[in-house]
């Protein structure tokens, strides 16, 4: 089965605000086994929401509407989509009666007239109570069969309505489901993982296999269209193994919602580690980064930023001549910067960049984006030198994420 | 005129990702003057892309695609829309130059073969140079002379695609020009700034205003219709003049490009001083973020991150006492953390922040998002009291961007 979402609101073809709604159905569809193949926005308009509404019905056996439910003259989701079911708009005395209630010792004195259009609906309709708002969810089936969903637009009335309400009712139309897993790598360019997968790539059918750059990360989600988890977890498995053989330590994790930074506190925390950083280009980005994990405080204590030569003396005790001879964005110094982080905090493990994030500062020798990572555990010292491509910002990004897996490799590799 | 967005990419159906491009760019037309009245997504699918592309080109005058122009298998764009337009996709040695230049001693040594496809373009198109990755955009109009716009997905590389390259070849489009200026607040909540001018959007039509929340910043768009820059600055100056009356010295910048960040290193750099920072819960995302602006080196010489108490104690002479008797995340705390951060790094000007960013750690008194953040100016410390809602993300970007502005005005009070 497959759906069409279509979300109402000149505001979104204004792009006043993010339509954060379209990807929380998405999502939602997905992992219900329901493909979604098109997202559509209009406007507050009867005639191109009708249309709209007509070729979604055509194409798609599930159609989701969000927004245009609100009490104003422009709210007109509900007028469309019964014209185009060729039903009439009747007044529901359930919503109203929850209306009401909802509205009782509210700031109105009396409730406005507009608001008893939200408890109209399409006639023939099953209702969906709004636990969060006045306005009601409506489903309802047209001549054909297509199904048919009139949700509100605040995403605080929506995701829950959906997840109570319409959710279930989805269950009931699919067979399958989808399970995914998303195989995470650290360490690696887009261009280098996808080469390496291209056969894969280009035989896949179940599971599929798609990979995404994210900024000096590449995921790649691996998808297989099942009957229930226990099967999706047998299809995926064979697929899953191939990519870990290749991909070895680059991979670092297989769960979507786990970040690099979360796995890279976790594996300090098994280990009873504490790490800090140094950080001159970066000036603070990777730590920042780090602090993200929630119960980081475990093993992070302190860090400093040290962005002039004076301060990596200061701090890091980075040799006056190491400096002058081999300069500050170089191997040495970062060697000496991770070193001399680990004593200054006495931490366990410590990350020391260095490097040039531009846009002036190149040289033919060390061109803009050459960045210097030293990575110290337990005593051992790695330096890894980079050359990354972009703007500053996308430099710097792309100078945290590869430092954290450089350091996690570290970790792994030590003992 | 009037714009359609397409927006490809299956991880967008899925909704792995919010669509944050289709904001930007339906926010970009509207204020150019061009309508959007569709705003469609669609997979990585050759027969849906196409007519996704074939509807758009009947019912829009300019179709905007973003995505779809990587180098994978997947990436699909250019061939959707050369099918359609009946044109050939040919390999343009610019762009292979470009491309080549671009990844020239980078991370990987030799350039993969599908690296090559991105130079690929249709054929007598319009080619647009990408400035922060190798897809370069094209421009192309089909027989019936509509435009079309094949822009890449990662936002850093298309937003500045976009108004670098695409707004002057739409602005010649359309009759008249837009004459816009971005006066952007610091320090206060979007519902006080659009309270403060609620009566201003509700008489807006010529210039228009619309304000935007920014994660602790308020941004508001005031756009003049006019036939030239000088009649626009015309029309826009009475409106200005009220909103920095009514905003007063909340207005950091009136310049769409320049970031508060920006702004703040400018006066420092104006009134020779240096700055230096001391974290907790924002563990160097403020740091970081000053870091963003090219030539921070002139101001910033160190800064450390003061995570657990002991940190605190031990770089910046918090009292034990203090920490004690007040706590970590106390008014007295931040005092001390500012005057410390600037003792030990010599600075005329510090910042302190230490906070609640949760999920855990809020209690009755100190709920999560409770952030005190100091700052020290040539002497003299102010401390504010925050308490921000949202995640842990938000409320630590929330409190990196008042705390700059706390700077700012510090700064801006001293004599």
């Amino acid at each position: 089965m497959n759906a069409e979402l279509i979300s109402v609101g000149t505001e979104l073809l204004m792009g006043n605000i993010v339509n954060t709604n379209v990807a929380f159905l998405a999502r939602e569809c997905t992992a219900a086994g329901i493909s979604v193949l098109h997202q559509v926005t209009v406007g507050d308009n009867m005639e191109r929401l009708c249309d709209a509404i007509k070729t979604a019905l055509e194409r798609a056996d599930i159609v989701i509407l969000t927004g245009g439910l609100g009490p104003t003259k422009d709210d007109m989701t509900k007028e469309a989509a019964a014209k185009v079911a060729g039903r009439n708009i009747v007044r529901d005395a359930h919503s109203v009666e929850r209306m009401l209630a909802y509205l009782k010792g509210s700031i109105y004195k009396e409730v406005p007239e507009n608001n008893y259009r939200q408890a109209d609906i399409i006639e023939g309709a099953q209702v969906l109570d709004n636990d969060n708002g006045i306005a009601p969810g409506i489903y309802v089936e047209d001549a054909l069969g297509k199904k048919m969903f009139l949700l509100p637009g605040p995403p605080n009335e929506l995701k829950p309505m959906f997840q109570a309400k319409v959710l279930p009712i989805l269950m009931s139309f699919t067979d399958g489901i989808l399970y995914s897993k998303m195989v995470k790598l650290g360490g690696i360019s887009e261009s280098v993982a996808e080469t390496k997968i291209l056969d894969l790539i280009t035989a896949q059918t179940n599971p599929t296999i798609a990979p995404y750059a994210k900024n000096g990360q590449v995921w790649i989600r691996v998808t297989a269209k099942c009957s229930e988890e226990e099967e999706g977890r047998k299809i995926l498995e064979p697929t899953i193994c191939m990519l870990k053989e290749r991909f070895g330590e680059a991979v670092f994790t297989l769960e979507e919602e786990v970040s690099l930074e979360e796995v890279l506190i976790g594996l300090l925390k098994e280990r009873n580690m504490t790490v800090t950083t140094a950080e001159s280009c970066t000036g603070g980005l990777l730590m920042g980064t780090l602090v993200n994990v929630s119960g980081a405080s475990d093993v992070i204590h302190e860090a400093v930023v040290t962005y002039a030569n004076e301060a990596k003396e200061k701090y890091l005790h980075v040799s006056h001549e190491t400096l002058k001879r081999y300069g500050a964005v170089s191997e040495q110094t970062a060697y000496e910067m991770a070193t001399g982080a680990a004593k200054l905090a006495g931490a366990d493990a410590a990350v020391g960049i260095t490097g040039i994030a531009g846009p002036g500062g190149g040289t033919k020798e060390k061109p803009v984006g050459t960045v210097y990572v030293g990575c110290y555990v337990n005593g051992v010292v790695t330096v890894e030198h980079y050359v990354f491509r972009g703007d500053r910002r996308k430099i710097r990004e792309y100078s945290v994420n590869y430092a954290m897996d450089q350091l996690r490799r570290a970790i792994l590799a030590s003992h």
